[in-house]
């Protein structure tokens, strides 16, 4: 049995578990009591590129977070489970150094799932977090197709990398990463090209932005900590003005319309094709669908007659 | 109406029509009719990480099965439509000459799709090829996150592309690469590393491959075209080792299976969602999970309970 108080408390411990259980679909019960202590923590999604030094920025913040006193919770999502590049792991790897912190809880999630089970189970381990008492919880993720179109819908506050010397980055760069970016960051703004990189991204905003607040741009470098005091208060003042603009709960709607379409979606799938009396149907449709005696429509709509109303 | 027969005679205006319609989702009837006739191609899958010239090669081997009196069809699926390298812009670019050879049928797909649309489009886009009497169709897949085994459950054979120089890349692949590759192809062969990258890559084999078959492991430089050849005759004679060991069919259910699995998601979640009535009462939820007067699991469960049987 799952101890819920000590996960509200903030037990490492506890929060790794149920963590676990959730991952493997368990423990719902729970999430209903995580959902109503939920709410309070800022959630920021941080997305870019390979290589960009996402994990480094996510760390120093980290430690900015501690010396300002709140709790940190940060969540790698690795979608490259099967073809790492190694920057991801390496990264890993330097994460732990925060580790010994009992302030900070770090968890690297996995994009393989079966029944699309992963992007719900995001959403829990969030709210997890957030009920757990985090004042922020980072997640992080390699902008590569969906995912940080689906870290948009989560965070409240968007922040995008980029590094100087990807000039095909941002000329080939679709405007609609203005929609989803809060803040964008030029990291490693020691290397060469980084006022070319500031302008092009500057004049990109100016030409795509349909929002009424300007998005800004900082620079980092993250490696020696320069700029992410900065980048920091820049968060920082994005919530305040998610609040004064009365845009958080706008936001956060629509993270639970998002997290409502995903729970929806498992539910769904599980329900057809876990139960046991539909996976007999299921293999003979399959083999006829085969046998090209029925066409995969023509399957599908046989199965839902079963189930849907 | 669609003229389905001007599709199934190989008519490209009309497959391009009919890959418009089926990815606005329209067109299923027709769909149908394609399925009757699909089932001849053979389907190649090439993945790999961005840079590794998966573009060319594909490029090339068209050449070689055009030279060999075979018709082509070649879809990429573009998971980069935020942020592109634009590698994948270029490599687009580079594909046009091929295009007016009226053998050869390319096609772009993003990877964006309101509930989980493109992948089941895809599937349809392989099969509209595939019954318009193309010999072979390439899909060409960036490999990272779930993308590569997508596509290998939907090929006849699947490639996978390295490069020499991606130490890390190989020191931190994940064995569970062998379940999917059938061919390893080591492009931009003429650089430095070469044969460490093989003997690792062999290695790796060795060690994974818990097939009967052992993976081939080709050597290419696509921009001379070097060893294009001998990669097209090791595609050809791996659908030759799986028609004589029986294994096409079983590869070929896996396919129907997670196609099947992919309609009915689809049409799951467009029953639930596009359905008006149900628009109010999602929305009052939504409303009601904010105020934390409802959890999103027991709202899911409300909203299923008044879809499922």
């Amino acid at each position: 049995m799952m101890d819920v108080g000590r996960v509200l408390k903030g037990d490492l411990r506890s929060i790794s578990r149920l963590i676990t259980l959730v991952e493997n679909n368990e423990a719902l019960d729970v999430m209903k009591e995580i959902h109503k202590n939920a709410g309070n923590a800022h959630i920021v999604g941080i997305t870019g590129t390979m290589g960009t030094g996402k994990s480094t920025i996510i760390g120093k913040l980290a430690k900015e977070y501690r010396k300002n006193g709140k709790e940190v919770g940060i969540i790698g999502i690795d979608p490259t489970s099967w073809f790492s590049g190694g920057a991801f792991l390496g990264d890993r790897v330097r994460m732990q150094e925060l580790a010994t912190d009992k302030g900070i809880f770090i968890r690297s999630m996995g994009t393989r799932g079966t029944l699309g089970g992963l992007t719900s189970s995001i959403y829990d381990v969030v709210e997890i977090l957030d009920a757990s008492g985090k004042d922020v919880v980072m997640v992080e993720t390699v902008g590569v197709g969906q995912s940080e179109i689906d870290i948009a819908k989560m965070a409240d506050t968007t922040v995008v990398v980029t590094v100087p010397g990807l000039g095909d980055f941002i000329q080939n760069i679709k405007a609609g990463i203005t929609e989803i970016a809060d803040i964008f960051v030029v990291n490693k703004a020691d290397r060469l090209g980084v006022e070319e990189t500031m302008m092009e991204l500057r004049s990109m905003i100016e030409m795509n932005n349909k929002r009424k607040r300007e998005i800004p741009v900082n620079e980092t470098i993250a490696t020696t900590g320069k700029g992410i005091e900065e980048l920091y208060k820049e968060i920082g003042r994005h919530m305040k003005y998610l609040i004064e603009s009365e845009l958080l709960e706008e936001r956060r709607k629509k993270r639970y319309e998002t997290e409502l379409v995903e729970i929806i979606k498992k539910r769904l799938l599980s329900f057809i094709f876990d139960e046991s009396k539909l996976k007999g149907k299921i293999e003979s449709l399959i083999d006829k669908i085969s046998k090209k005696e029925i066409d995969p429509y023509s399957a599908a709509d046989e199965i839902l007659g079963k189930v849907l109303k």
